[in-house]
C-alpha cells in the first residue's frame, strides 16, 4: 500500500480552514480528558466548550459547529444529556462524533453506546476491542479502556459497524483504520507510546469533530486528515519526548506548529479496499 | 500612560505575603480548570482546596480565607454550593471571586450569574464578551468561552458593572482592565499565546481570590498585581516555551520562581482615570 | 537506620511484575487528581480505569485486579458507589486503598471516611494531618489538605491506626511512614517539591494501589515499594525541574524509564521499629 501524496495536501487544506474559521466544538466527555482535549482544539486552532448540564443545551448546542460525546466516566445524568445534545444536532444537521470509551464496561455502558448510535454519529471512534465490541454488541469482560486486539482485526467489524449506522467508523492503533462501510483507508502516523498518556484517544476524537465541523459533507476524508494530523504531531513530539509526559507536551506544540511543507511530506494514509 | 513604579512594589509586597502566609483558597470551579487552577495556586504559594459538597460547606468555607466560583460546567447542584458558599462567604466578611465563563451560554447560566452578583462578590473577572453580557444581562448568543470584544471596549461596561455590584470588576484582554467603577487601571502583562492554553483564565481568577485573602482591604490592588503577576510569569515563561502546551509548563515554574527584581522592573500597570 | 539493599530489589521485582501483568486499576477519586493519577499508572505499567457510577461498579469492579479511593472532591452520590465498590472488592477479595484527602475538612467527611475504613481497605495512605485526625476521629478544622504535621509525629497514630483498621498505613511526608500496626519502616526517597504540585499525594495511592495489586499477600512490602519508587522518580525528575511543572512533567517521564540499576542502588528504605 503505497502513500497518497494527495492526503497530505487535503489534511493541510482542512486544518488550514481550521485554524481561520475556529468552529466552536461542544464536548460533553470524561472527567479525565476535559484537560487534554481542550488544550488539542485550542491548538488545533478549534473553540472548545465542556457544556454538560442538560438545562443549556437547548440554548447552547445551537451554536456550535459540532458536537463531540465521549462516555469515559459515564453516569446516568450525564447520558441524558448526551441524548439530549446528540439528537439536536442531528436534528440541525450538525455533525457530532462518539467515543464509546470502554463500552465493554457495563451493561449501562453498551447500551447507553448503542443508544446513542441511534441518533445518528457522524462518526464513531474507538480502539479495536472497542469498536469490536460494538459491532457484536457483545457484553463480556474488557481489559479497560486500552486496546488489547489490533486494529486490523477489526476491519470487517469496523464495516459492519458503518453499515449499520451509517456513521464512518474509525478505530484506533498501530495503523488506524477508517471506513464509511465501503471504502477503507489506513493512517500510518502516530507513536506508540501515545498509548501511555491518559485522554489521547478522547483527545483525537475531539479533533475528529473539529475537522468533520469544518468540512462535513467529507466526514470520511475529515477523519482520516485528523486522525493523521494528530499522529504526525505524535511522531514530531516524540523526537523531542523522553518518556509520554514530555511527549505529551510536545504533542500538543507540535500540533500547534504544524507548517504546510511537514503536513504535505508526512501525512500518511493509505488505501486499504 | 506611564507605567507606575510604585505598583511593581506593591505587587512584589502581595506576592510575598501570599508565600508567608499561605491562604486556604477554596474553589468551586469547573472540571476543565481545576488541575491548572490548583498548580497555579500552589505556586504562587497559596493552599487550594477544591471542595463542592452543599454537606460541606458550613464546616469548611468558614476555615477558608478566599473563596473562588467559577461556573465553566456549571449544572444545577453545582450552582446551589455556589450560592450557599458564596452567601457563606460574604456574611463571615470574606472576599470572593466570581468567574462568569461563557455567560451568555444559556439563560440558565446567565441568571445563575446574576444571583451570585447579588451575593456581593469582591471581584468579578471575565473576558470583554462576558463582562460586556454581564453588564448588559443581554441573552445573545456567545462565540464560546473565548473573548471575541478587545477589552479596551468594555471599560465603559466594566465601570457600570462596578457601580451596580459594587464588586472590583476585571477585564483580561491585550490589555487587562481593572475597574471599581471610579478609578481605572491597565495591566499590560501578558503573552497573547496564554488564550491557547485551556484554563488560564480560571488560574489568574483564582489567583485574584489568593491575593485578595492577603488583602482584602485593597481589593482593587490586589486585583491588579495578582492579574500583572500572572501575565509577567507567562511573559517569562514565552521565552522558554516551543507552543502553548510548554508554555502552561514554563508560566506555572516561573510563577513559582519569581523574584524581587524581576517584579519590581517589570510589574506594568498603567491609571487609565 | 541504615538503609536495607534486599528492599530495592523487592521494589526492582514489584515494579517488573507491575510492567509485565498490567494490572487493571479502578480508581473512584476526586476530579483535581485524575489526569495525574491516570498518568502515573500509565507511566508505571498499569491499566487506569475511573469509572465511578453506582450502575457500573457491579459488571466492571470484579474485573479490577485493585481499587483506589480518594474522598478529594467527595459527595453523597460519589460516597455510594465508592462504598459500593470498596464493600465489593473485600468481599471479592481484592485489595483496594484510600485516601483520605482533608479528612478534617468536615463531618460529612470524617464520618465517611470511617464508614470505608469499615469495609476494609487493604491500605490507608494520607499526610501527617489526615492520619493523626482519623486515629483520633477528632473533627477538628485542619489548614486544608495538605500536611501540617510531620510525618514522624504520626508514627504512634498510625499504628493505632493500623491496629484498629487491620490495613497497612502510610503516613506521607518528609519520610514517609509504613505500618501494620507492628512493623515500621520508613521510606527516605523523595523531594519537597512535590507537595507544591497539586495531586501527587493522590497518585502515590494509586501506584501503591498498583503495586498491591500484583502482590497482595505482601501489601505492606508493595505499599513501601510503591512510595519509594514514586519517591525516586521525583528525585531523578528534580536533577531536570525548573520548577513545579516542571517537576511533574519529569516525575512522570522518570517513573516510566525507572531501570535497574537506578531502583537497586537508590531505594532507600529503612527498618524503624
Amino acid at each position: 500500500m503505497e502513500r497518497e501524496t494527495g492526503r497530505g495536501q487535503k489534511a493541510w487544506k482542512l486544518l488550514t480552514e481550521l485554524r481561520e474559521r475556529s468552529p466552536l466544538i461542544q464536548c460533553i466527555t470524561n472527567f479525565v480528558s476535559m484537560d487534554l482535549m481542550a488544550n488539542t482544539l485550542l491548538a488545533a486552532g478549534a473553540s472548545p466548550a465542556m457544556l454538560h448540564s442538560l438545562q443549556e443545551i437547548p440554548d447552547f448546542t445551537p451554536h456550535a459547529h459540532a458536537l463531540c460525546i465521549n462516555v469515559g466516566t459515564l453516569s446516568p445524568d450525564w447520558l441524558s444529556s448526551m441524548k439530549s445534545a446528540a439528537s439536536l444536532a442531528t436534528q440541525l444537521g450538525k455533525p457530532w462524533v462518539l467515543d464509546p470509551v470502554a463500552v465493554s464496561a457495563s451493561d449501562f455502558r453498551m447500551k447507553a453506546c448503542l443508544e446513542l448510535i441511534e441518533l445518528k454519529p457522524t462518526v464513531i471512534r474507538g480502539n479495536a476491542s472497542e469498536i469490536l465490541a460494538l459491532s457484536n454488541a457483545s457484553m463480556g469482560p474488557d481489559k479497560g479502556v486500552d486496546s488489547s486486539h489490533r486494529s486490523v482485526d477489526a476491519v470487517e467489524a469496523a464495516k459492519s459497524l458503518a453499515q449499520a449506522s451509517s456513521a464512518i467508523v474509525a478505530v484506533s492503533g498501530a495503523v488506524d483504520i477508517i471506513t464509511d462501510g465501503q471504502q477503507v483507508v489506513g493512517v500510518n502516523n502516530g507513536v506508540a507510546m501515545l498509548q501511555q498518556i491518559t485522554a489521547t484517544g478522547c483527545a483525537v476524537t475531539a479533533l475528529i469533530a473539529a475537522f468533520v465541523a469544518v468540512d462535513s459533507l467529507h466526514a470520511f476524508e475529515a477523519t482520516a486528515s485528523a486522525l493523521s494530523i494528530f499522529g504526525l504531531a505524535g511522531e514530531i513530539g516524540m523526537d523531542m519526548a523522553r518518556g509520554p509526559a514530555s511527549l505529551r507536551m510536545h504533542l500538543i506544540d507540535s500540533l500547534y506548529g504544524l507548517d504546510q511543507a511537514t503536513v504535505f511530506s508526512r501525512v500518511n494514509i493509505t488505501n486499504m479496499s
